[in-house]
């Protein structure tokens, strides 16, 4: 067979998260951002699934707006965005199958091809992955402690005026794990009306912060609506449901329902339906505290085995929150070689850094996830790595 | 604000299905492609949900396979496919959220901006606004009561070296309800091989025969691999839960895992658990009869009431399955303007068929769906839209 696929498919590539070398049972895996299973809230969960069936399945299981059942709209609305400082209505709300989807359809709705996206370096690779289908070039802006540096950030505006989008984490950055000062963020959404270019605010860590408060989001300082903020509920909730959300202005919002609906219609009716039911009789932020409890001591153990076993050269990242740390490694050691060396002879797991950079290079770099490791396999996994490391140092 | 979206919008739209005229309380809709929410199996499936959640929580919660779980995959290999007389094996199944993504995908696998998409015409008007995203064009191909005519098809093809894929709903196809013959089928299967192109096989509707047996899928007459079937339960289990599935062979398939992977990462893992512990438990066939039973009679009764209230200058067809009738009226009546007089006046809805076509014109057709009014609502409503057209006849 002689197929022809459209041109858009050479880009893309599957995530390195599912390394077939992370299958191995005695592996411990620091490669994937998954939130801890122990932590999803089943005993509650259970009443509310029999209570949505029993007292209204046909609804509960049929085809239902693609915007989202209007009462889950309202409590994102209410709850979820007045956390990260941002006033909004359920109008404004429209939900995405996780914050993948509404980050797939930001290049689909902005993007030609050809045409610059800006985003951090290193940023988060399945984004790269959705942007590719709209075959885009990229600019990347460099970070330092504080995030994306605003004035190299004006500065490719500047050169770049027909930039379409800007993409950010700006909370617990996806690989880094750094934070956005609200000095920046206030930056950023200035900027952002003045070269009027929409920001994509991705943002599935915010409410993780392990240190002092949460940050407000980026929307938060959004005057005119120019910036698109992505929420979700997979690292504080459950991510099996895959319900995320945008939250823009009703002119930019209609493209994203349009796109939800010609791609998949809807999210699963019933999923939504057991999160709004979940968050209605409980209290989702007392829920947040507790996954935030569990996790800040497994970033805590994480930088003290970093200390304790790795070599002094290696250079970290030290997280306020979220799940990942990043290490900065000699720059003669290849990521990908020591992922195999890694996986196969020390039994322990994390993932390369090179995918995270718009461009070649940087394969000196690696990415650890303290998420879904409890205390003691992170004390033994970072001991494996650090005697595979000291080889190299 | 001056947003500049992509060129790849101007031609999505928003589907009719959704017109707010149907909001009325008052009004019998003979619009919507829903299935009758009183068939959902909610019995079976409650202690379904309890016994997944108590059995292990963390992982029906949890991330999963892009390609679903693999269950559910050997479920709808062995089960689903063998009923559509396809052999076919787990690792050429991959979940969809519902039908409608493997469409959406299927143009983003094959179609470049200005590709010729061969489908029947008139065709489902989700799939248009699926494809417009790609910026095809369309070659359009006639039906007759056994479907689309093959010796069209095959001007086409020579007419159309250049054509990227072929969509085809063969089963009670939407919006003419119409059902492919077999002997069309084999020389669809044939066509694609010799011109090498790939056939969307959209089947949502396959399992709602109401007269004789199931039609086997062209996807059973392939030899080659060229044909890809596009599976659903939206029809036949619930909607809801937004799994459908493509069945395709390994060098295919991995474009539409890449593509579900970068778009939305998976389907609902709870609902993929769901799906499976109720094909394990119960046998989906008889549940399928169940659902055929009333369906066929509320197709008995539309065809009735055609006959009884409408003039009898309406032409229509006469489906042997699935959810649709397809009427068409005067040339000189607008299916468009007709919709808002029945709706607003005569309390009764339908969807104009002027947006079925690949082209302009048509608008003297409008569909009718019995799939969600029961028998009494389904006479009433006909009575009344027997009076309205009876002004034009």
């Amino acid at each position: 067979m002689r197929i022809s696929f459209a041109e858009r498919m050479k880009g893309m590539k599957g995530t390195s998260v599912r390394n077939k070398l992370f299958d191995d049972p005695m592996l411990i895996s620091f490669a994937a951002g998954k939130p801890e299973g122990k932590l999803f809230p089943a005993d509650e969960l259970i009443p509310s699934v029999i209570e949505i069936l029993q007292r209204d399945y046909q609804e509960a299981l049929q085809y239902s707006d693609t915007e989202g059942i209007p009462d889950l709209r309202s409590l994102i609305a209410e709850q979820r965005m007045r956390e990260a400082g941002v006033r909004t209505t359920a109008d404004r709300i429209t939900l995405t199958s996780g914050s993948q989807e509404g980050i797939e359809m930001s290049a689909k709705i902005f993007v030609n091809p050809g045409d610059v996206i800006i985003c951090e370096n290193p940023s988060y690779v399945g984004a790269y992955s959705a942007f590719e289908a709209y075959q885009p070039s990229y600019v990347g802006i460099s970070l330092d402690e504080d995030g994306m540096k605003m004035d190299e950030l004006e500065q490719a505006l500047k050169a770049h005026p027909e930039a379409k989008m800007i993409y950010t984490i700006p909370d617990f950055q996806n690989p880094t794990g750094i934070v956005m000062s609200d000095e920046r963020r206030r930056r950023l959404a200035q900027l952002a009306a003045e070269y009027e270019i929409p920001v994509i605010e991705d943002c599935p860590y915010g409410d993780l912060y392990y240190d002092g408060d949460r940050h407000p989001a980026v929307k938060s300082f959004d005057e005119e609506g120019w910036v698109i903020m992505l929420g979700s509920f997979s690292k504080i909730f459950c991510p099996g449901f895959r319900i995320g959300w945008v939250c823009a202005e009703p002119q930019i919002l209609e493209k994203y329902i349009l796109c939800k609906q010609s791609s998949n219609l809807q999210c699963s009716t019933l999923d939504e339906k057991i999160a709004a039911e979940y968050m209605r009789k409980f209290d989702l932020n007392t829920h947040i505290e507790e996954v935030r409890a569990v996790y800040r001591g497994r970033r805590d153990r994480m930088l003290e085995c970093i200390e304790k076993y790795l070599p002094s050269g290696v250079r970290y990242t030290k997280p306020h929150g979220g799940f990942f740390v990043w290490l900065e490694l000699k720059e003669e050691i290849d990521g990908g070689e020591l992922l195999i060396e890694a996986a196969r002879e020390a039994k322990v797991g994390f993932v390369q850094g090179g995918g995270f950079f718009t461009g070649p290079g940087h394969e000196n770099y690696i990415r650890l996830s303290y998420s879904f490791v409890d205390e003691e396999q992170i004390e033994e996994g970072m001991r494996r790595l650090g005697l595979l490391l000291k080889k190299y140092y």
